[in-house]
């Protein structure tokens, strides 16, 4: 099929999608990740993060207690509502990933035919709506290493694939594991790059007794925890000589890679005055070190998930530029409040934020604004071809 | 005694020592913070952080284990080895604090008498050089309430003390604790603004196995435990609602805010998107909710230590414009590396960083630029007055 490439698209990269299939896996079980109802609520309830676990014991047996986790309602599963979504908010194509924490706690011989079963349905999704939606595929990573290439070799074979999503954990010790390096060169010879995204956050202690007490909802771990953990990941696999290891392996980073624009002097700092670790990460065959400013700029892309003109500039001079920077509304997370049933048919100011960071930091309507929007996703993930 | 107000002075107000009086208490102990000397090390260690506990441990039983922590040389406990430092980098003018952790460990019934001690010993370092030395005091946070109040008495008698250093553990439970309110009201009221800075970081274990076993000496702690943690404990404030508590309260963040100039964006949307804590911080007597731009920009001053033009233009966006950004070092942290006894007679590249990014970012020489290195904290720290 020959799509016609429209001439401004706005391509959302970061929107997240259930599939039935992964919800009932959620439904079964006991421990978090889990989804369950509760008496008091329209839809069931959604519970992911470790910070929510004391107000889902609570819930428990107290049924006027405040409800844990969000509520699972049809953005989160359901593909019409997610093409009415786009058609509200101009959006011309999505990308479309499974929500955290995607297959991380699958028995290791459950996860391949998992693997297998989420990845088709995305794929069945996509091409029902030609042009409209890609995905990233999701790696079975708790399975033997054999099983986790087969998926990505099953990954090359779905045509509307264009990278996987992928958390912290790795194979369970983090991403600067040496033994992800075969995955890592496997997904760079596919052609499909990283979308790192966050999930475990920080330990709950950090946050203190008045967020455990919930006084302050989940603003802590969402706000704080996930651009901590996605800047940690990356700056393990930084250190660890990753990035010169797989130097065709290529990184789009949630949330603008958490806080990486904003830290990476200091990180870069830090390395320079530690002579031993300088000496160590000398670069191979006699190669210079490479400092954490060049990665960024030659195997790093970020999402636009940043809320603010502030951050936004920061992230595009991070990338030395405008041109690796791609629009993204997080959705079906951060819906809109104050309105019955939480809005989510109306327009999201979580989007119109994200918007208006790109207008403000780089003119609205501007070559650099229509890039960020949509022209760097089609060119990075090659899309319409 | 008239002082000379210098034309461009260049202030530093991030610059440490260790007074004589804390080395020996230092010394003394048996649990982190510490000092200990090893045969293989000209000088003492300063072993600080709980990430340095293994190669403590792993030190003490072998004599050829890399040693831990960082020697304490001159740099840190010499009041000429300062000045000579400040001569070499141009600083007409230092405010020194006392380094991290401070008297944060000490028995509640010592930590009095040794802030008052540590106090006066900063109060005659700063007089014996008048108009090149201010100091931010130490409280005794572990001391009876009336102690930590009567300290601050103390310190509105010292005609060189302009605000406090603090850590973010305060009486134990974090800065968003409301017991910490009369002391936050007793600063407002003598004027003594707060200079915020992280010392207990993150968990170990969110820095994953390879970091444990030193393979990326303490540059994750560093580069990114210290600055979440101070990120952490201002946004807890600003939850609890602190700012709006005591509006005269000012604070000074080390390492420019930690991250909160890239994360206010994403601090302010999940708090937008959280009704129920809308609702609660709907600010006293019917007042609308500030934001956190606005608490940045009415209560909070960053200092410029961040080692980046990205980073910097940032923290200065955050802040509504450069009059809120202060020049900093970290002297004596981050000595030059690779020359024969840490090289810290010399230039340090550490400091040329700092100033290369306020040079790059407002223009060398520009009219910001010289307020970011000293005009602004002639202003806001009342100094030659």
């Amino acid at each position: 099929m020959t799509l016609q490439i429209p001439i401004s698209p706005v391509v959302d990269i970061h929107t997240h999608m259930y599939p039935p299939e992964y919800i009932s896996i959620l439904s079964s079980r006991d421990t978090i990740p889990l989804v369950r109802t509760f008496p008091s609520s329209p839809d069931p309830r959604l519970i992911l993060l470790e910070s929510e676990i004391p107000s889902l014991e609570l819930a428990l047996t107290d049924p006027t207690a405040p409800l844990p986790g969000r509520p699972l309602t049809k953005s989160f599963t359901s593909l019409p509502a997610k093409l009415a979504f786009m058609s509200r908010h101009n959006i011309t194509t999505s990308v479309l990933s499974l929500a955290n924490p995607w297959l991380d706690f699958l028995p290791p011989d459950e996860a391949g035919a998992t693997a297998h079963e989420i990845n088709t349905s995305f794929e069945s999704m996509c091409a029902s709506e030609p042009g409209r939606l890609y995905f990233f595929g999701t790696l079975p990573l708790t399975a033997p290493l054999e099983t986790i290439l087969a998926s990505i070799t099953h990954l090359t074979t779905l045509p509307h694939c264009r990278g996987i999503i992928l958390g912290t954990s790795g194979l369970g010790s983090g991403l600067d594991d040496p033994s992800l390096l075969p995955i890592f060169s496997a997904l760079a010879t596919s052609t499909l790059p990283i979308f790192l995204h966050p999930h475990y956050g920080l330990p709950n202690a950090v946050y203190g007794p008045r967020s455990a007490a919930g006084e302050y909802g989940h603003v802590l771990p969402l706000a704080l925890g996930f651009p901590m953990e996605t800047t940690i990941a990356v700056a393990r696999m930084f250190l660890a000589g990753v990035f010169d290891a797989v130097p065709e392996l290529r990184m789009i980073l949630a949330h603008s890679g958490g806080t990486l624009p904003f830290l990476a002097g200091r990180i870069e700092s830090c390395v320079l005055h530690d002579a031993a670790l300088v000496g160590k990460m000398g670069g191979k065959e006699g190669k210079r070190r490479r400092t954490v400013w060049e990665v960024l700029r030659e195997q790093v892309y970020l999402d636009a998930v940043i809320y603010s003109e502030v951050g936004l500039k920061a992230a595009v001079e991070a990338g030395g530029g405008a041109d690796r920077l791609m629009f993204g509304t997080d959705h079906p997370f951060f819906p809109p409040v104050g309105v019955e049933g939480g809005g989510e048919d109306g327009v999201w100011e979580s989007v119109g934020l994200n918007v208006q960071a790109v207008d403000k930091a780089l003119g609205e309507g501007s070559e650099e604004a229509r890039m960020v929007m949509g022209g760097n996703a089609v060119r990075v993930l090659r899309l319409f071809e």
